[in-house]
């Protein structure tokens, strides 16, 4: 990176302090910052460290008192615009490898323009592949799979027959999309299988982290929405919709047929029954077990799930069960009642 | 598909009241369904959708009042009917690949009969693959290990030296058959690793969903029995064995050497102890922590695992504990007594 | 192996009492093993087994009691003995296949000696491969990414662009390593991804189950320190540190920037909070819920989590909630008080 303090302010959409033809060339700790770095101030509590910074400019909040001679670049939220500036900085331009000859590419695949498709990676019959999608290796798309213009699929990724993948979306590594989803009928002792025929659609702008398991519907579609970010080890049932923007934090199951709505954020290892809807904007604390359906804009927490404040306030009460036993006994023995 | 009503009545067992010879082409839900679709009646609570619906046929119970023209076929279980039709109409013929150029087998291996070995599957030194086998790319099959006829090992999944895999298996990708246990004796403050040695057997028909583990036995095998069908990320240690048709729910974790019975149910996310067993059908809900032995038939959920009544009762009561220790204090401040 | 019982006591810095010159060929329980077989005896509970053990020789404690003629080493920790012999009985010389025409290694890889780079494993540019590396098929080692000497890669193993692992380090199947953290940040409804420019470091001796996700870090590094083993399917977020020798069981997850010392233990399916410490040898049963740090040497359970024996108190106690409901009412009744 080498860039200009002009360049950086309209990069950021902010209003500069400090002399417009400064070059930058790294992005540092506000501590560690020197004359050619950018730092940034997001947490006002940090602020005294503005005193003694020799940042080449600093990211700061429209009302940030600073040191005189200090250059300083105004923005709304500067840990964002910091996001924008170090994706900036830190993107390499895309150079299309083309399709390696040790990589598997099915004679009826269609393949993009640019692509980059890996020593190791598979592309089955009639898959189609976008404009710069990069496959790495070990990466399989399955027969009829779609992927979209400049999607990454990271090493050992699957993704079954049919499926299809939008544009502009990263898969990290390992992670399955469209294994059948779990349907049996009992036939007596045993389990029939019912046969998984729906796909999963997952639309532009997604993040899957590593290792998830996204299952194929049992007819239809299990459906991520655009715009959904998982962290790694997340398992969404067959027919589950995940609408736009929702977060899936690591670890969380959820059964199938949910439908969760919009800007949703799911914590750490919850767990949710099938057949239920999560409105739009709720938020499930880590460890969550919900059993019913939420409203939007909820805020739960426990098992089951009860209201976030509610939790906290029972979670304490709980670790003092002890003592109410014994208060309860004391009331008892003084009144001369039995146990 | 295409086929007869008297040839569905005689596929799924049912007593034919229509046509025997009209001809039905595809399989739809009650409300959708044309002259040529069958439907199926499960739930009682949709049986008025019958009054209004064109199916060439219905799959109905045997008691079920049906209006007057209706073509249905009547089954003790129209679900399980759907299914097995569903099955037919969506089977596509085998078709064995053979090796393809770009797999690797070694020279060691025994291969049977009409397998589809697909390109970037690895097969070990003496591994035995049997009649009719699919591995899909990214396949790891190591040394010595032994897959059973029919079997479909789908992308990226990995079975270890020495692992037994039965017949008409499915295995769903990056599933993980026989890494070690996690087994190590401590050595001062370090831990020195115990040798596992033995294997994993996997009876015949059994499913496993995507991404679970299956840990190889310290000696002997960890033995997953027939008909056991498990969900997505399920984790089983060392030395377990799981009886035959049990379901095992996503992300359950089993710790060593624990014992499952038969048709026994385990819900999402449960948890289990090592060196204990769940008896018989029993049922375990989802999340339910098991840290001692369970008795046949039991049904059990909370951490720790409790009664499923029980459980219900007492995650009620939680809630009301504000009010109980506002309760017991009312009380103390009525009869003078000091918290 | 064959062995001496001479050779066997040097081998274990045990005490022999019996003839050095014997030869013993296997490793075998105390009740199966006969005179050509090592035993042990760790616990004390199955002492009276010696009376009628038939084996060549008996690992036991130094104060055990043994029957007249048979023969024992004497040694601190039997266990620990049986386990050396045993990993001497079955370790197999290592063989080195070179680099596998069917293996990708790009040719600004740095490849050491005496490597095992199986068919289909993949090296990028500029990765750096130790001495005796094996690699297993549908391994992945990212640009830049160094693996130590004597280290084992399994199947469909990845390790992002940039990462170290370590010497002696077993990586099991499926596991990733260096997936981005999952950092975004609010931009109006959406989510705008923080670039993850840090790395994974992963000491000497480490040993990661099947399945793991050690996410890479933001910026710096997210560190697993010398010796620590992990089980499966454990997750660690981006900037955790996890102190030497410390065990993580399977299912756990770490939030990021989270500190764990040495010599902790995390039991199956625990969830950490992001941002706190746990200190050096704390233990943790599985499915903690841990929101907060943890004192060096603490035992927790519950969640949140408090300390161990009152989370066993008040488990049982919160299934007596009906009968404490029952006794407030009774007395609430007998003062004459309203609910």
């Amino acid at each position: 990176m080498e860039i200009t303090l002009a360049e950086l302010a309209e990069l950021v959409g902010g209003r500069l302090e400090g002399p417009p033809d400064r070059r930058l060339r790294g992005i540092k700790g506000i501590e560690e910052a020197g004359p050619e770095d950018l730092a940034f101030l997001a947490n006002p509590r940090y602020a005294k460290a503005l005193s003694h910074c020799r940042a080449g400019a600093v990211l700061v909040r429209p009302d940030q008192e600073v040191p005189p001679g200090l250059a300083v670049i105004r923005v709304e939220d500067p840990y964002l615009a910091y996001a924008k500036v170090l994706t900036l900085a830190t993107r390499r331009p895309y150079q299309a490898l083309g399709v390696h000859p040790m990589a598997f590419v099915h004679e009826t695949a269609q393949v993009g323009a640019e692509v980059s498709i890996h020593p190791l990676a598979y592309v089955g019959p009639k898959a189609v592949i976008g404009d710069r999608v990069v496959l790495h290796s070990g990466v399989h798309v399955g027969e009829g799979a779609q992927i979209g213009d400049d999607t990454v699929l990271h090493p050992n990724v699957t993704v079954y027959h049919g499926c299809k993948v939008g544009r502009r979306c990263i898969i990290h590594a390992g992670t399955v999309i469209g294994a059948d989803g779990y349907g049996f009928v009992p036939e007596g002792d045993r389990h029939f299988k019912i046969p998984q025929v729906g796909i999963v659609q997952i639309d532009d702008d997604v993040e899957l982290g590593a290792l998830n398991t996204i299952d194929r519907a049992a007819t239809g579609r299990t459906w991520i929405q655009r715009g959904v970010k998982t962290d790694n080890m997340v398992h969404v049932a067959h027919n589950c919709v995940v609408g736009e923007n929702t977060l899936l934090v690591a670890q969380v199951g959820i059964s199938g047929s949910t439908k969760i709505g919009r800007n949703v954020v799911i914590g750490g290892q919850a767990g949710l029954a099938g057949h239920i809807t999560v409105g739009d904007r709720a938020r499930l604390a880590g460890g969550t077990g919900v059993i019913k359906s939420v409203e939007p804009g909820a805020e739960l927490g426990g098992v089951p799930a009860m209201p976030y404040r509610l939790w906290l306030r029972t979670a304490s009460l709980v670790r003092r069960l002890p003592e109410l036993f014994r208060r309860v006994a004391r009331l008892e023995a003084r009144l001369g009642v039995d146990q």
